[in-house]
């Protein structure tokens, strides 16, 4: 891959931080990096493969020239910018979810149809945090043992609602500990010590946005509306690592408990941490700050032993939930 | 109901103490209460209606008089002591495992199988939180619409590990906000803004104790063989209520969530939290020190519409989960 002129928009938020980090771990051959903020963080330094790089003030200019723009600074932001991006020549990786559903944008886990992102018209979306850890935990099966229907519940951290959320989480149970009040300013509820349904809005049929975009994104990103899932989404008071357990039902065949361990543990970006003796499976505080989503707990389902199997999954929601995963899309481009 | 003479075995732990708060809060008519420990724990004073009560050590010849004894002590207490507190002629219930799947013991949910408590022989075991809590979320429809396969993921506080467990979260907590070292003593692994799978031993299926316990004693309060559970219980950083996610898949008629609603509704010792539109549903934060159990997010499933539904619970773990649900039995006798 040639040196690329790289953009990130909105450079200073959780996301926006990760996507420095992932691009320096990946070493990936990058020609220019410019850092585009709101107004507000314009001015600031941020180091760089040890150079400080000044935040600027994000403008329908700002992407002139540039090769990649990986954006994270909200849908509307996302919508306000793309036909300054794509008129540019830039292509945008859109980690907000403006795009996503839209039906020639790519929606994409580079590990599970990077195919798709060739066909893009400009924008390649960067699918949901729970999407993709989920994915990661049924495709390796799938490809090899088609999948039917999905039972999943969340563990979601923080971090998925931005770095005011993880503070508020820091605070709250800070108050908490110290028997002292805590108003809730980020979070609809008190966080520290608590957990609740995923606070976004909920629709006709009683299932909130979170748990909509996992419905959706899967069929999209498996190529499949046979798919079906039944989410439920909740946030548990973790910083950084989603964790979900999932209800993996196929449609005919199911693998055995060694054939699912060996098709997880050769799959890329998967780790299998499945040690029964030591009780030693996946937990947010081992996933965060990995590349690998960490997969355990395979069992047969034992209300349906010949058709099911539970699977516990954990994810740096930063990272392969979002700025690994379009940092690996940018490198297939 | 006469006033009845009471002993508390394992007075000092986290459910013997809440034993104390549930006979006040309950009014029960108590002629005399003594309060048993081990040696280490034998002359410390507890309060109990306003009164010092010292705490005596455990013998055999503790249970002379005494018209039911409430134990909370661990398996291998409740079966050393089982036939000096029959041999008396005291009634024992007992909220250990040692006595849950024996076959002449009735294994009591108050609400759901009163008429068992009657058939017993000297015991009548207390269920497994996670079970009771599980079906205080299942009955209130299952009686009205037979319920086929369970499948839930759980969200457990430290207080089912005891006191020192819930030391050990606000301790592991407070260590990871001051960036300090950590070892875990009472938990398999760090437990501050971390969760991880029950700690239990490991049957050759792949599932934990805590989760055989569920699919066991599910059957055996439902007097129903045909009813299967899929359970994955996990250990989430919260102190003393649980929480779990349940998809319930009927065997013929799915209620509608309207009736669904009703029937937790008019459930005694249910309350249903359920309102979309200001994204309240159940926490354990608001669940804990409540009797209820808060039951919401009722809504199709929406992978299997006409025959499933999901539902979200929450209880306190050490009331209904233990020590109400002992002293309910209690006062059925």
């Amino acid at each position: 891959m040639s040196a690329k002129k790289v953009v990130i928009a909105g450079a200073s938020g959780a996301v926006g931080v990760e996507f420095m980090s992932v691009l320096e771990k990946m070493d990936f051959p990058i020609a220019s990096l410019r850092l585009l903020a709101t107004k507000r963080s314009a001015g600031k330094k941020m180091k760089f493969r040890g150079e400080d790089i000044v935040v600027e003030e994000m403008t329908p200019t700002s992407f002139k020239g540039a090769d990649i723009a990986l954006f994270s600074a909200g849908s509307s932001v996302s919508r306000e910018y793309e036909k300054a991006v794509t008129d540019a020549g830039c292509v945008m990786v859109d980690n907000s979810s403006a795009f996503r559903m839209r039906e020639d944008t790519p929606l994409v886990v580079p590990e599970i149809n990077p195919e798709d992102a060739k066909k893009h018209h400009g924008v390649i979306a960067n699918p949901n945090c729970s999407t993709i850890i989920l994915l990661m935990g049924v495709y390796p099966l799938h490809r090899k043992f088609p999948v039917k229907r999905l039972i999943v519940s969340t563990y979601q951290a923080a971090s998925g609602a931005g770095w005011a959320a993880m503070e508020e989480l820091k605070d709250s149970t800070r108050a908490a500990l110290d028997d002292k009040p805590f108003v809730p300013q980020k979070m609809p509820y008190p966080y520290g010590f608590n957990l609740f349904s995923h606070n976004t809005a909920i629709d006709s049929m009683g299932y909130n946005e979170e748990e909509m975009k996992m419905v959706k994104e899967t069929k999209k990103i498996l190529h499949s509306d046979k798919i079906v899932v039944s989410p439920t989404c909740i946030r548990v008071p973790v910083l950084r690592a989603h964790a979900e357990s999932i209800n993996i039902e196929f449609e005919d065949k199911v693998p055995t408990e060694e054939e699912a361990r060996k098709l997880f543990a050769s799959f890329p970006g998967v780790r299998l941490i499945d040690d029964r003796e030591k009780n030693h499976f996946p937990m947010p505080l081992e996933a965060s700050g990995e590349f690998d989503c960490f997969v355990g707990r395979i069992r047969k389902d034992l209300s349906m032993p010949d058709k099911a199997l539970n699977v516990f999954i954990a994810g740096d929601q930063l990272l392969k939930g979002a700025a690994l995963n379009a940092v690996q899309i940018a490198a297939l481009l």
